[in-house]
């Protein structure tokens, strides 16, 4: 749906709401899907929220919670009574009832779960930290067993019932719930009704363990084109499913991460809509180490002082020199990030690319040397200034594509977030190394720059 | 599987060939998944891709030719006789098959198609542009109509024998193939035998037009969690399916564009294995477009040029002010522009975020520019010199967050790329601004300075 028509429908429940017609309120709200009725409720003031909530029915309650953001999720949780949560989190899917536990205090998860009846679902999910497959899965899935028929396993679903959720996969394990096979729902349709189950099931189950890093399952499953991937213990007992929206989810939050990383944002949790304290307690370290490196960079100049006195004209060109090498370290940077983060690349193939990007460098570095040089030569008719801008320029461009490229190589290397940290470095040596080439050649074609 | 074992893989293949057993390197060779077999054959060299190809069968190939690259696909298509590509076209997915001759010389995709058996299906994929939904889609689904029951249905099923690749759902249209509902496999099961399908389908189904924006299919289909999405032309006759992966990879791909585009590399196809002149080729105008900003932020030092001569330490400092306009300029940048991918944010509602940004940026302001200004006031033991410092840093760390929020709206409004342009604009002026703030300010207190 269209924002737009959100905004249509938000206008509606306000208006509703001012002349006191509640109920009008509530049929708008719930007309829309969802995803959608949750992003509306979310943009209404605490004063509608609270005169909206108690009269949403326990499952439109729990759709709420489902959609909500997890912050947003855990203060609508926190306002309800225990056994009203209670019922409302029986409701809900048991990956998204163990999110919203997550974010609450572990008396109110205590209260919650005595009074729950699915308790038995979520308190397992609740064990995993929310980085690793554990933390990712749902435990709602279907399992069967090898010696059932593909009628048996039809009227075991129609008594399950599965919901729209349910993974569209059945997964076939032994007497200790060791996971050995999986059958699509297509096959069951295609097999023969008297066929036992372990004639049409797959064996060959890709599957992960609960600890293993939410990111590499995300991208395994990318990779494989996989709708749906089976988590295991070390046993290779099923524990649950992770399925193919939790991979967008996870992807998209790594993308948001990277770009965040590189523009120096460290947390991927800050948006623009975050709140301006938090917003600077967040982003302000981060500037108090760029301050530093540009301090240090101007210990650098300050080394060359002098010059300025005598060719004051070096000052006006020196930030060139340091700022394309950091334009060119960028373009480098970001294409080395996007390919470790993709899986394209590991550290002992780095050799191949590291060279082509220093070439590039090189070529780039005459072609902007020679430019900018020739050009600043016709400005200020000087012949030197050009040429050392120019020298510098390449000199520069070339460090430039070097350090962008290995810099994140190297915390990869050391198992560090190879986008983390990587914008500050690579910028750090760039303007120390330009300002310093440019005004080291200037010391020495000194006597011709006047 | 982990690259490692793709190299392992890959070792077997080399020794074999150089010993000339060429049946050893296939078994290697196809003992991969179909994805891994694409990877591993993409690192052979020329010699051994062209001893191997011929080798596979038509499956085999099938599977190469619909997981290699795009461009290298070509390459290897183009490189076999037309029968045999027929044959093989015939064996892929009609999206796939679609793609490769997408990529082949209209002579070449006639021949191609006059020989295939099953061109039906791929022609009207190949009118599509890339971009749309409809370039998307495939046309491997299965319909059947509403008056059809449940076993009919599943009868139907068995004649057709769908594929692992064919989406899970089952579409339901009427006599001149407009859609009108949607059943799953999951519904299919559940509902007793004699029951016609119109009675247990969704009516309310999503589609996407042919014509409709590959990246906004996408995004509703991300936020919605469908596994697929039925695309039909404007009389919704039903013209094809779009699965979750080609989700996935649109959504990778708007990642890498905006990342790449924040970073000046103007085309998301480009790589760290890029060749070298293709690498200059598309990074160059943009260095040439960031060596035109950085010459105008040399023109604004040129005005104040005299001062150097009388205050050289102006020089040294004038970058950090620069720099950190720069920095926070980009951390507000990124943010902007992945909330305007993520669909979070309208040109409308962005009063609100850009007063947040404003006034985070003028908070970093005075946290930032006070402690360089003392750091720098006790440096250099002059309080004029940290006082201009510190208020040109509040000053242009305004202006930089501004900006940064700013340009990618306005872009945004025009309707072109937010991510686009974006830094260079940014830098651009926080760069000019910042040396103009300092430099001014430096020219009001020369009294102070010397």
């Amino acid at each position: 749906m269209e924002p737009s028509q959100i905004d249509t429908t938000l206008e509606e429940i306000r208006v509703a709401l001012e002349a006191g017609l509640i109920q009008d309120a509530i049929d708008a709200l719930t007309k829309l899907h969802p995803v959608d009725r949750a992003s509306a409720f979310s943009d209404l003031n605490d004063t509608d929220q609270a005169v909206i909530l108690p009269q949403l029915d326990i499952p439109a309650t729990a759709d709420l919670l489902e959609e909500l953001e997890d912050e947003e999720a855990a203060a609508v949780a926190n306002g309800l009574p225990t056994e009203l949560l209670a019922d409302i989190l029986d409701e809900m899917e048991p990956d998204e009832a163990a999110d919203v536990l997550g974010d609450l205090s572990p008396s109110r998860v205590a209260e919650a779960l005595a009074e729950m009846e699915e308790a038995a679902d979520v308190i397992p999910l609740l064990a995993h930290p929310d980085e690793t497959a554990g933390g990712l899965m749902t435990t709602s899935y279907i399992a069967v067993r090898p010696e059932m028929t593909a009628s048996q396993t039809i009227d075991f679903l129609r008594q399950v019932d599965p919901d729209e959720e349910t993974p569209y996969y059945i997964y076939v394990v032994d007497l200790n719930n060791r996971l050995v096979g999986i059958i699509g729902m297509r096959e069951l349709i295609l097999a023969a009704p008297e066929d036992e189950v372990y004639k049409f099931m797959y064996r060959e189950v890709v599957s992960a363990t609960t600890t293993d890093d939410q990111e590499e399952v995300a991208r395994l499953m990318a990779r494989y084109d996989l709708a749906s991937m089976p988590v295991v213990d070390e046993q290779d007992v099923i524990q649950g499913v992770i399925t193919h929206d939790d991979v967008l989810d996870v992807l998209e939050d790594e993308a948001t991460e990277d770009i965040y990383r590189l523009a120096n944002v460290p947390d991927p949790d800050l948006s623009i809509f975050s709140p301006v304290g938090l917003s600077v307690r967040k982003r302000l370290p981060w500037l108090y180490i760029s301050t530093l490196t540009a301090l240090f960079a101007s210990w650098v100049i300050s080394i060359f002082e002098d010059l300025f006195q005598q060719v004051a004209v070096l000052a006006v060109f020196q930030s060139v020199v340091a700022g394309m090498g950091g334009t060119t370290a960028t373009q480098s940077l970001a294409m080395i990030v996007r390919a470790i983060a993709l899986g394209e690349i590991s550290v002992k193939e780095a050799w191949e690319p590291l060279l082509k990007q220093a070439l590039t460098g090189l070529i780039q570095g005459i072609a902007v040397g020679t430019v900018a040089g020739l050009g600043v030569y016709l400005w200020q008719g000087n012949p030197y200034l050009g040429l050392i801008l120019g020298l510098a320029l390449i000199g520069n461009m070339v460090i430039a594509v070097i350090v962008g490229t290995l810099i994140p190589l190297l915390l990869k290397a050391f198992n560090l977030d190879p986008a983390l940290a990587s914008a500050v470095l690579v910028t750090a040596v760039t303007d120390s190394a330009g300002f310093a080439l440019f005004l080291s050649l200037a010391s020495l074609f000194l006597p011709y720059l006047n």
